[in-house]
This record gives structure tokens, sequence and C-alpha cells, in this order.
């Protein structure tokens, strides 16, 4: 048996100080005694770079000794153990990754869309050079769903998975839901008060969302996915008046992203969706965060919790460290996978148009008789098959004004469901497009 | 960095081929691939000590070689790296897991009594002798509550934890909520099934769940405690009229253990306790479990699964057995800790009575004038605040028969609500002893 090495200082850089850098200081000093009870060993931050060290304005207060804009010297310190890049980005944090892990550091990252564009490059170099690479910070924030995949079903065979990863798209969808409103009135305030983006294309269009959900991809099936190639669509076209619909139904709307392993490739998708709302997803509101996962052995399994904020970000990061520590102490830095499966394999992913689900179907048409009809007519002769048909309102005092047609189908092929949209969209009696919103059940 | 040893097949022995040893075998067979592939290396089993190898009937077909009567021989073979300890209770399990820790096998056991009673001695056996000890099967079946808590966690101060812990018990108490049935009557239907013990005592009586919390406590506080010393409740004394009460107001009766800890020691009880309907933990329905845990950093977090099952306590395990085969490639078997805590303090548990809570007191009176003003008279003498009072009932045509009154009180000290409750129940009026449920809000 191997002996544990002398319960040394952990010595760690971190590579930015902005939201979740502060918060990893800031968990440090409160947490410092009970750390350094379960480690025997302490966790010193040696150096962090920023852009600006001269800058007033900081979340926390740091030794001014320890700030340097230089990102490389920093990283090649000959006391630091492990570099966390908390940078975010792309270009700059892929080359600092790689230089820390060339250096010999083990690195921890919070950056999903670093590790969704260049996770395979990343893993790959952390191996042959023998360090660790956590993660858990990059997908649902302090929620240990990077673990509860990797090591607590690492016996189990993933089947689907389903979760709400995007804080800022929830608490958008929960605001409409409970109070009516409207998405551009929501986002303003919320880009007000902070809690999404100035510029908020990634959160809102599903782009985050599809950067972590190649993420739980490679970990629940062992595949590497093009994270671009992901159908989405994000959560800036919903009405309020399909929320009050899928009130009525029994359903919420949910910004979800969906993963599913079949015998011919990857069903991936991240779009809004109802799921009924007497579902634990249904409960899951504002910024927090949640993923269902549903596997051959263990069946149905949650994991909830805030998936994003500077101190839950943080915790995941110095968890991470933490966990790494472990493995220097064990003597086994780097001897532990970073990925679920050993050979990740690059599955197709399947064709949107060939998958299978259930839709919310909301046409605005003209009240004339016949409309009706004519609609299910044609969704009937696309194989489209109706579980539910709902006319709202009454088209105006002298009639023939639009009114709403909803309807919720059975499983149907996406593609026979847009070929049917597309004969519909041409009636003359359809005044504007239809709204298509997928159901779960 | 160390290198990796050869993939070689990894030897596992299982005590007991129950249900989860029963499970473990098919899971091994069923994900065989999968696990290969994950592992490089495959997981063998050896040998399987059984009770009566000539038992025809089991719930997997195994090669009659394999099976054994001879718990110490299969222990000490030379091709088994880890002993699976499934044959539950204490002397012969302490026994069995202790030489295999003294015959430098790592140990995967599933046996929440066995850790809560004898845990201290067996994890100190074990780091003296350099080999792993899991159990991630313990606590919620196959849902990775322990990796969440000493890994995923390990940065984090844990404040409280909330749990929903024993299969059996929820599974009674859903199906007196949802379909008003008294207790007899589900546990007998659930006996019958074979969802409950023929001696279902443990279950029950909130036995089994203070043997989980022992270990809940142990991963969030740091401390050891006497499982019998908690105090707990079972939930045969609870009526089919007080589910009614709790939908009523609001509420969701669950089978629930609690821990939280302050400053003079830790706060630990198991008890039915309502939980407000909005709250995640009441739509845990049936068998399934969950943790609902409140920390420092990540704020509320929430584990949910299937909390028992061949299958899914077959997954941990085999899971667990994984994590130990990663540990040897790496050569570092023995050197990661079994707990999230280095020291492990015996810390006090808080005095019942020194606790506050919310509560639900039913009182079943005389439908006299004056009563309900002596009740509400004798707790506001205790210092117990009222939130809420209700009369339910008319007395019968004439008046005067037993009526319902139900309060709902502010956060109040238990010593206090005892001796109002002892105080009320000499009271000529009261016709039977009040009904006491504790509350969360």
């Amino acid at each position: 048996m191997p002996r544990k090495q002398e319960d040394r200082d952990i010595g760690i850089a971190l590579l930015g100080l902005g939201n979740v850098g502060a918060g990893v200081v800031k968990l440090l000093e409160d947490n410092a005694a009970a750390i350094r009870d379960r480690l025997g060993a302490r966790i010193v931050v040696r150096a962090i770079a920023v852009r600006a060290p001269g800058k007033k304005k900081r979340l926390v207060e740091v030794d001014p000794a320890l700030l340097t804009t230089d990102i490389n010297a920093t990283i090649d310190r000959d006391d630091v153990d492990v570099v966390c890049e908390l940078i975010g980005g792309e270009t700059e944090a892929r080359a600092a990754v790689l230089r820390a892990i060339e250096r010999g550091k083990h690195v921890v990252t919070a950056n999903k869309a670093l590790l969704a564009a260049h996770g395979e490059e990343i893993f790959a170099a952390a191996e042959a050079r023998g360090v660790d690479v956590y993660y858990e910070a990059a997908v649902c924030g302090g929620v240990p769903i990077i673990r509860a995949l990797r090591e607590g079903l690492a016996s189990d065979r993933v089947e689907w998975l389903l979760g709400i990863v995007n804080g800022t798209s929830n608490y958008i969808l929960t605001e409409m839901a409970d109070k009516g409103r409207a998405f551009g009135d929501v986002l303003k305030e919320a880009q007000d008060k902070g809690y999404a983006e100035a510029d908020p294309t990634l959160d809102v269009s599903g782009g985050d969302a599809a950067h972590k959900l190649a993420i739980l991809l490679m970990l629940a099936f062992g595949t590497t996915v093009d994270a671009a190639a992901i159908p989405r669509e994000g959560i800036d076209t919903l009405d309020p008046i399909d929320f009050e619909y899928a009130k009525r139904f029994g359903y919420v709307i949910k910004p979800v992203v969906y993963g599913h392993e079949h015998a011919g490739g990857v069903e991936a998708r991240v779009h809004p969706a109802m799921v009924p709302d007497r579902w634990m997803l249904a409960d899951v509101a504002g910024a927090r965060n949640a993923l269902y996962v549903h596997s051959y052995a263990l069946g149905p399994s949650m994991y909830y919790g805030a998936g994003a904020g500077m101190m839950p970000t943080a915790m995941a990061v110095v968890s991470d460290v933490i966990e790494i520590a472990r493995n220097i102490q064990a003597q086994s830095g780097g001897a532990r996978p970073a990925r679920r499966h050993r050979a990740i394999a690059r599955k197709p992913l399947l064709d949107p148009g060939d998958v299978r689900s259930r839709y919310y179907l909301r046409f605005t048409v003209a009240d004339k008789p016949g409309v009706l009809g004519r609609l299910t007519t044609v969704l009937g002769e696309r194989d489209v098959s109706i579980r539910q048909v709902v006319q709202h309102g009454s088209g105006g005092a002298d009639g023939g004004g639009p009114v709403h047609v909803v309807v919720l189908t059975h499983e149907a092929r996406e593609r026979d469901v847009r070929a049917a949209l597309a004969t519909i969209s041409s009636l003359p009696a359809v005044t504007s497009p239809a709204r298509l919103i997928r159901v779960f059940e």
C-alpha cells in the first residue's frame, strides 16, 4: 500500500478574479478551518492573474501582492499545484489550460464553452501528462452532477437525461409563468439586477445549455458531439399566452436539455418544453438547476440546486481542488479518469427530423366553420395523431376574428409535424405562424 | 507521477446472495461490456458465501462452483481484491468486514446497521491497514448521496439536512395520504407483496432511518453519535384523520430524518413530519428516497431516487467496486478517506427538550363552551405561540360530543410543548391524548 506523503500545503493559482474567483477566495477564508480539518493541509492561493491589478472595486479584498497580469508566469510558479481557470471564453482559456497541463499542473475549470469545444484535446493532454482535470462547476454550478454521473452511476447505463441547466432562462420562464409577464420585460429587469448578462444571447438562445449538454452527453454516453450541431431553440419566442394554456393543460414550460442514446445515435436537443406540473422538474424555479437521469439499474434519479452564483460555483471549484489535493496526498494525481468512459467515441447525432416527441401546437386562425376540421385533417394525413384539441376565443363580436386552436399530439415524428405545419400555414384561414412546443409525459 | 498498473481483472467476493447480492451478479452480467469499457478491466466474482448452497430458488442463476458456506475462506482467497458484505445484521457482518480488512481486502458494504454501530472501529481498522471501505448503498440506496456529501460538498459546511431515507415508511405514508387508508391495512398489504419485511419494526419505528441518519451526521458534521440515542418516533401511531387535516393546511406527512449542527451540539431526530406541499420533498412518493441538504455556500440542494430495491442498491455496490478498482489501478487503494472529515469527534446530541420546532397539535375535546379558550391559554402560559387554530366537527346532534381542535404553532421549545400537553391532558374536557406532529416551513 502506498504511504501518504507529508500533508503539505496545496498551492493554487487563480486565473481570473470575477464572480467565481472572488467566491473561491471568500470560501477558502470562510471555511479555512473546516477544509484544513478535512484535508490535513491548507489550500493556499499563491497568485491571481487579472487584467487590471490596479482595479479598485473587487468583490473580495485580496493581498495586492498576489495580483499579476502575467498568466503564464502565474501558471509556471513552482509553488502552484493546481491552476483554477476562471477566465471564461475559449481562446485564452484554452491556451492557459494547455500550458498548465504541459507544466504538470492539475487543472480545475468552470468553463463549459471551453470543454464543449476543446474537451477532447484537453483531456487527452492531461492523460498524457498525468495530471487531473476537474470541472464540476461547468454544469449545474454547485450541484455535484459530474461526480454523480462519473462515479455514483459508474456501474449503470444512462438511458436518457432531462435537465434544466441554464439559470437565467429558467428565471425568465418562471417569472413569465408566475406573473404572466412578457419575455422582453423580464429579461430587461434581470439585466438591470445583474442576473442576466448584458449580452444574454448565449443564455436565452440555448447556446450555454448546449455546451453543458455536450459535457453531459460525454459523461453519460461516452460520446463527443459538436455542441454547435446540437439542435436548439431559444426561449425568446415564447408568448405569455402559451404559459396560460400550459397551465390549463397541467404543464409548466421549462428550458430543458434532453439527451437519449438510441441504437442509431444520440438524440440531443435544447429547447423550451412543457413538463407535467406534478413532475419535480416543474418545481425547479428561478435560477435553480436540476438534472433528471433515467438509468437502467437505478431508474429515475434527480439532482437539484443552485446552478450559478458566486458561492455555489466557487463551492464546486474548491471541492474539485480538495479532490485533487486528496489525489496528491494519495500520490495518485492524474491517475484517475476525468471522464466516465475510457474510450470516447464520436457517435452521430440523430437527424432532428427523425426524432419522435409529443407536441403542443397553437394555431391562430380565423373563426370560420370548417377550419378546425381542415387543421386536424392535415395533421392526420401526416400521421400526427391528436390527443386533445381545444379552440379558445370567440373570434370577436361578429365572429370571424382570430381565435386560437390548441392541439396536443401523441408522439409524432418531427419531420411529419413540420410538413403538416407547412401545409397548414398556407391555408387562407391561418393568420400567423403556428407555435410549436415539445411536451414531455 | 505514478504509472497505472496493468489493467488486470478485479476479483470480488460476495458475502450473501439475497436481493442485493443477486442484483450485483445480474448487473455485472448485464453491464459487463460497459463496465469493461469504462475500467479497462473486468470485475469478476470469485466466490459467493451463502448459508445454503443447495438452495434451489435464487433470484439469479450462478455457477454452483462459486457457492460456499465458508465465509472466512471466501474472504481469504488470494484472487479476491474486494469483499462485498451483503449479509446484513451486525455480529457476523462485523466479524467478516474486520477480517477482510485485516487480510488487506477492500470492502464494500450496504449495511447501515453495521456502520451506525461499528463505523468508528471499521474505518479506523481500514485506515490503519490501508484499505478502502465504501458504503454508498447504505443510505438512500442507489442515490449517490455519500459521494455528494464527501466529495461534491467537500469544501462546504452543511448547516442542516432533511431526508426521506426509509422507503417502506414512505410507501406506507404515501398510501395513507393518497387513499385515506389506515396504517395497519397498508402495512399488511406491503408485507403480502414483499415490499415490507415480515418484521417491519426496524422500518416503521424509525430504527432503520436512525442508522442512516447516524451515517449522514458523520459525513455532514464529522461526528459519531449513538444511533440508539437519536430521538425517534415511528409512523405507526398516525391516524388517517391527520392526513386529512395536513392536506387542508397545505402539508404532506412524510417520514423524515433531520440533522442540524448547533454551537452546543447536534440536533438529530427521526419522526413523521408535515412538510409544505409545495416543497419537492412532498413529491417524493412511494418507496423513493430523497435528501435535502442546506449548506453554507451552495444553499439548498437535493438528491432523489430509488432508496431500495435489488437493482438500485446493486448499482451503488458495483459503482463502489468500480471506484475501488480505479484506486487499485491508480495504486492508491486505501489512500483516500472513507469519511469527509479526518478528525471525527463525538459531539453531544442536543436534549430534545431544548430543541425548537413548529408543531401540529390535535386535541380531541368535548364540544363545550370555554374549552378552546382553556387550551389556548395553557399553550400561551407555556410560551407556545399559536399560528392558527381550527375546530372541526359539531360535537354531535346535541353538541357536547367530541370534536377536534387543531393547533398550528409558531416555533416553540419541545419541553414547553410537552408541559402544555401534560396540563391539557388533565383537563376534564379532553377525551383522548393529544396528537403531536412536527411541522417544517
